[in-house]
């Protein structure tokens, strides 16, 4: 298997993209989290952008990695300067690393329009920097950025660009679709001319998502001959974002024949996948192929009960390959076999036939036509299986709350006081909050905390909101739906009413209890 | 330029993505969206899958449209069957829809193991449920399922299940990617194969994301002579989801050659992709290639600065051509041209470089900034509008209100007390309802009808909340969108508070004030 090498840029391109943010400690987690998958090469920065990228590079030197070396990144110096008295290329010297990429401009509007400087200065700037670096000890890869953009206006002169940079030492020459708005043909035209010139050299490829099409692009460029692939942990970057690493991995080891990664590491790729977008402050998209929680969901009935049968029939992979798994959304299009799996979480000895799956379909059935789904409220499926078997005792019981919401208000416009009883010991509280449902999960969690102090390690991390038959107007019936978590793992859970309060706080008490008989007994 | 007709799937396919829901006015307003866009086909459900679908066909058969034709779909008849008495197949001859989608099975595997069949049989039924309903005057599409699977496995059997179709008067063959997971080199090899072997027939393209290929994929079909291209607005569907038309589209138009809605409808593209996945209740990825919020937003410093030298430095398109606009994050700077239709409206005097333009953009960009989103809330921008310009002049005053709500409670929990101001004059009232926002919303009615009777004309329609920045859990920021109606004509407007009682009253007066403002007066 042709081993392809894999350049992750999720904390330098990937942190350009909008509302991706790292703190240091963040850097160094995805730092952990992308040497443990297996990747061969982690940019980290610019030395000299911010102080906290310093500090990354500082400290990243103490981190023993296994697989991955640590990459900084710079630009070409300033026409006319002195590249030893550049304070971006001292930076980059003291930083480190031993590998560095340099960009520098390969179509000729960005050298004259925008950088303001001649053809040839461009050249100059590009040798002189890359030998400057190699001189001094560095293994560079230069990205020649608008690559793709610049042969289409020059191709002569976006050829000398990447002349000029191997005459200066680089040891790889990046490939940019920089503007992401090349389609596979053309990067197949263009690489080939590319490959055939450099014959000897290691070419990479680095491309973006501006129409859809980063991923197939590389692809187009590996099978050109390229060997070094740039990208980011869930496609995060400028614009659309990035090539998506967790889609590119897969489908060229899985599907293609190449070696990216350790096979034995292909299943930690979804839980590598969750934790970077939750380092990035953004969450990873639930459709991104292969690793999103959506990526073996299945909705139709049809769909369902075929997969049941067959996997092969509507997965095109096994979702443990990549460490996820398959789940089968309960909804008015889902079919009976469905609702097997989740029986069987709770208790593996029934079947089909048994009379207790017929009363549990019954109550489903029900629930759902008032609104309910458990399509991605597992959470609640398993308290009702639970209840319906007699397997369920409360932790707590309502004695009863009021919430009182004023306007014109405070900062806080609402209050809630409630009385709880556990085990016959009675508690009453109040608490304020942002609203009427905010004030409510406070005071409950205030109420509970004396009996059973772990439901502070919970918290609750999302809340949506559906209005049913919305024809009703403010008086139509509503469905939450709520995420809770307790830093390791994460369960859903539903409520239904006319009432959103009322609503919410079903949902809500079917997620304390699933974490306070379930999750923490684990 | 040679047209690629465009069939959209998001009300039957695109349902089937996790999350999505749609009521039957959700879907008609759907229909609408896309018509006015300019597609050629909307696939609008199962006519027998469920009571919302049986009446969205009834309804749909009234609305005029100007390009699109809605299509139903079904599968094909049980073995041994007589399509006559298929309920099925007469739920979509009741349908009034002049197309059919059919979906049968090409992969030889799905017919001898899911469906239990014989090939034989399933060539049977193929042309047999094409045949009934072209006679009974149907157009009739046949989605050929795992086409490309099935041709891998067993590519004779893949092209004997077109044959079928054919011979049963189908008009277009659609080849489907069911399990979204071949590569555009494998599209385009296979497709060959089909183009060649039906020479004169319309062929179609229905492909999935597992991979992350299926805008690729599209256009590799299309570049082997397929002319008829279906998809979902926003990528929605199963698991991955189906391609995405709003990536499609511009690709295929602005880039290609080709053509697929009319030329001057382009500019739409934005607004049409946020509406439907507004109405999707799931909102649209903000990295979606040309249309996401994020699609043109520049944040590197470098990026910032050149993209305002000069455009194409790293901008692909401009983003107008597809009713985006560029931003530049950190400094918001949004496009004039989208609003001014709406300050149109208001004051026909007002052009683009009026003084109270950039007034109005400044109050625009500091409300979206804090949650509100303008795009689908009309009555709402025009109120904002006509208060910048001083045109406004409020109907009634709050002077307070109190919304308590109980449990456990009575039939209704909630009751609310509200004191208003009409010209000096005070009414004091309470109601009580079905939720805090009913009991409001009935509580300002009664009130507001001592001055105002014709206010009882008036009525919601539709109420839609959605959690912003969801991770603040239950004190997160709300969007209250509401649709309000007085049988003629509807109206919508918004609201944002991180209160849902608050978001949900600033979204009612608006619709109050609009009404007797605006729509009363007319």
């Amino acid at each position: 298997m042709k081993k392809i090498s894999i350049f992750d840029s999720t904390l330098r391109d990937g942190a350009q993209g909008e509302g991706v943010s790292f703190s240091v400690e963040d850097k160094l987690a995805v730092v952990e989290y992308l040497d443990q998958l297996g990747v061969d090469y982690i940019e980290g920065g610019n030395p000299t952008s911010n102080p906290k990228d310093c500090e990354f590079f500082e400290r990243v030197a103490d981190l023993e990695l296994k697989n991955a070396k640590v990459v900084s990144f710079t630009s070409t110096h300033k026409v006319g300067a002195d590249p030893a008295k550049d304070p971006s290329l001292t930076a980059v010297l003291e930083s480190k690393t031993e590998h560095v990429s340099v960009f520098g401009k390969s179509w000729d509007m960005h050298v004259t329009d925008i950088l303001n400087a001649t053809l040839e200065q461009n050249l100059e700037i590009i040798c002189s920097t890359v030998d400057y670096l190699t001189k001094n000890g560095k293994t560079v890869f230069y990205d020649a950025e608008h690559f793709y953009d610049g042969y289409k206006a020059n191709p002569e002169y976006a050829m000398q660009t990447l002349e000029a940079a191997l005459k200066g030492g680089a040891k790889v020459l990046v490939l940019c679709d920089t503007n992401g708005a090349c389609f596979p043909f053309e990067i197949e035209q263009i690489t080939t001319e590319v490959v055939k010139r450099f014959p000897n050299v290691e070419i990479g490829i680095h491309t973006h998502n501006d129409i859809g099409m980063a991923v197939a692009n590389a692809i187009s460029a590996v099978r050109c001959g390229v060997t070094q692939v740039q990208g980011t942990f869930g496609g995060f970057g400028e614009r659309c974002g990035n090539m998506d690493l967790c889609v590119l991995i897969p489908n060229l080891q899985l599907k293609l024949g190449y070696k990216c990664i350790p096979a034995e590491n292909m299943e930690l790729l979804t839980s590598t996948a969750k934790s970077i977008a939750e380092a990035a402050n953004i969450g990873l998209d639930p459709r991104t192929p292969y690793v999103g929680s959506s990526a073996f969901a299945h909705k139709a009935g049809m769909h369902s009960d075929a997969v049941i049968k067959k996997s092969i029939s509507y997965e095109h992979i096994s979702p443990e390959a990549v460490g996820n798994s398959r789940r089968v959304l309960m909804s008015e299009v889902a079919g009976r076999s469905a609702i097997m799996l989740a029986l069987k979480q709770v208790d593996p000895t029934i079947d089909k036939n048994s009379p207790i799956t017929k009363q549990i379909l019954e109550k489903m059935k029900e629930l759902e036509h008032n609104g309910y789904e458990f399509e991605g409220a597992e959470g609640s499926l398993e308290m009702l299986i639970a209840k319906e078997l007699g397997k369920f005792t409360p932790h707590f019981d309502l004695g009863k709350f009021s919430v009182v919401v004023n306007e014109p208000a405070d900062e806080l416009s609402s209050m809630a006081m409630i009385k709880i009883c556990v085990d016959g010991e009675y508690e009453t509280t109040a608490a304020e909050g942002d609203g009427p449902v905010n004030a409510l999960d406070l005071a409950v969690r205030r109420a509970l905390g004396v009996f059973y102090p772990e439901i502070k390690k919970m918290s609750l991390i999302d809340y949506k909101v559906r209005v049913l038959d919305s024809k009703g107007g403010t008086a139509a019936k509503v469905r939450v739906l709520i995420t809770s978590s307790n830093g390791k793992r994460a369960w859903r859970t539903v409520g239904v009413s006319t009432d959103i309060i009322s609503a919410s706080w079903k949902a809500l008490i079917d997620s304390i209890e699933y974490y306070l008989g379930v999750v923490n007994k684990k």
